[in-house]
């Protein structure tokens, strides 16, 4: 009997990449972590993302023949289908960087490529929160708002790879909703990313009339007016900072139900730091897309936590690796016709 | 070598059920329409579906033994795996109707079921506006506003036969938007829809301040103020009438926004009578999407009106029937394993 397959998935951030080779099962081995530096450009980017693969893989004490694929997951803008990260802002001055043919022909590997929120989604897919859902729609709360759409074993890259790009949903109309960092209103990441978590809160603040511990914040930086602050005090019961909280799970209910009459998957998976917060925040989550959704669909729609926390990028990333495996030996085990 | 294959494709309404014959291209015989008469109940029902397709298989000169496969869209509420209608408003007092099984065994063919709002999609997507795309979106505006969501060969059909709800967008908040239908409001519907755009038309005609021709309708019911009168006017240059049309076209844009952020579709198609308004009603919505939609898709996406007319129902369901011969052919392709 041949040995379980192994893959390598690696995540690459604006800040660190991390990567980790990951089992048949979804089980990681220890993940490495190396800081990307785009500032010393592509080519030296592409260098450490071969040195990532390469540590992680002596990391779980084995060699490059023991691997059977590769998967890397990126942040947009990106051309899924070729292969190549374009211009994103958070790994400038990169620009058209051939991501998925560099690595393959490093290490003479198949290799998979992908958004790093779509591949976040598929992690949980595989062996996370959904796996035992055949549908999920993910949204992960950070910076920014991600999104990522698994349907059956459809990734929803998109034609021009946005797909799940579910940060701009938009939640209130375009001459009335809040300003969003991609200049347009009313998307939902101007509502639910942790920066409009604390901006929420200073508008709450400065209007709040009863008492509430946030007013001790009330000349903080956002170094220490955090979502995590906000949140916490939302827990403890803050009545301020849990209506915050409560509009935060309105608004990515919101977002949620957009996702429902589009593709009524079968889950709802929410991701990021905020769902520290716990089963409070869940199930106002879950409140609100009951309360305002679709409602056949919504009456039985999972709405779940993510599992695999930030190691959900690079268990995608080798689970990509293994769905693309599977694609290349599905497609040799088909007749030619003729 | 052997005939080209022939489908059938029926297209069941609350009032009539249309049928034909489809070859392989996509190309329709005559069509014959009967009247559904729920009212006369679901055995009935099975059977005027099934005179239907031996009428449309007569119509075009053909014998049962010539058809291939079989394809019938339905509205909604259903369950497409389980190929059942359950209760839908317009086919009252039909619940729980196995459509898929009755067909299949009436005729001793493979029966596909869609929902017909996706069968027009997909008949959009095989031989129509979508012919030459490999993703779509299609917005279908009449009584109600119809959706279908096309990703390659995937019709996305929902966990819960829910997919591609598209009128049920939300594009205001439900605080305050407009009261839809099914009870929430700030549904696309609730602004796109044949009834929402007269009753849009009724407000701007009640605070319309310069002259406009809709005055003339100030007192008519609304089988006198149609949206045809209203998209009418506006091609002949009315102001207020002009106003109500760019609305439409504003608000089906930020709803076909929407479906770009979750699935970046390579097309939006729009169906529907009011399509009738042509090239400057097209255009005011493309330019929409291009201004309030996520920048880098926008700029690609293809706005297109849909090409097959009412007809759309009937050849894409004929158009699913073809599409599951092949995927049961394919199976069978397969070598099993061991």
């Amino acid at each position: 009997m041949p040995a379980p397959l192994k893959f390598v998935g690696l995540d690459v951030g604006g800040t660190t990449m991390k990567a980790a080779v990951v089992d048949d099962a979804g089980k990681p081995s220890a993940s490495v972590v190396m800081d990307t530096h785009p500032e010393r450009g592509q080519e030296a980017g592409l260098e450490t993302m071969c040195e990532t693969i390469r540590r992680a893989v002596a990391a779980a004490k084995l060699k490059m023949a023991d691997i059977a694929a590769v998967g890397v997951a990126t942040p947009g803008l990106m051309d899924i289908a070729a292969g190549l990260i374009l211009d994103p802002p958070n790994l400038k001055p990169w620009k058209n960087v051939p991501v998925r043919d560099h690595i393959a022909q490093a290490f003479g590997k198949p290799t998979a490529f992908e958004n790093d929120a779509n591949a976040a989604a598929y992690g949980e897919f595989w062996v996370g929160a959904g796996q035992e859902a055949t549908s999920l729609v993910m949204f992960t709360l950070g910076t920014g708002v991600g999104g990522g759409i698994i349907l059956g074993d459809t990734i929803v890259e998109g034609e021009h790879s946005h797909g799940g790009e579910l940060g701009h949903l938009r939640i209130d109309l375009p001459d009335r909703g809040r300003l969003c960092g991609c200049g347009a209103r009313g998307c939902l990441e101007a509502y639910a990313s942790a920066s409009a978590v604390t901006a929420r809160a200073r508008e709450e603040l400065a209007a709040w009339r009863g008492p509430t511990k946030l007013k001790a914040y009330y000349t903080a930086n956002d170094d220490e007016l955090t979502a995590k602050v906000v949140f916490d005090l939302a827990l403890a019961g803050d009545e301020c900072a849990t209506k915050v909280m409560d509009d935060t799970a309105y608004f990515l209910a919101l977002g949620a139900c957009a996702t429902i009459a589009a593709v009524d998957p079968e889950m709802i998976v929410i991701g990021g730091g905020m769902t520290a917060a716990g089963e409070p925040f869940r199930a106002k989550i879950e409140e609100y897309i009951r309360r305002f959704g679709l409602p056949h669909p919504v009456k039985k729609v999972k709405v779940v936590f993510a599992k695999l926390g930030s190691d959900a990028g690079f268990i995608g990333a080798a689970g990509c690796a293994r769905r693309l495996l599977r694609q290349q030996e599905r497609r040799e085990e088909i007749p030619v016709p003729g």
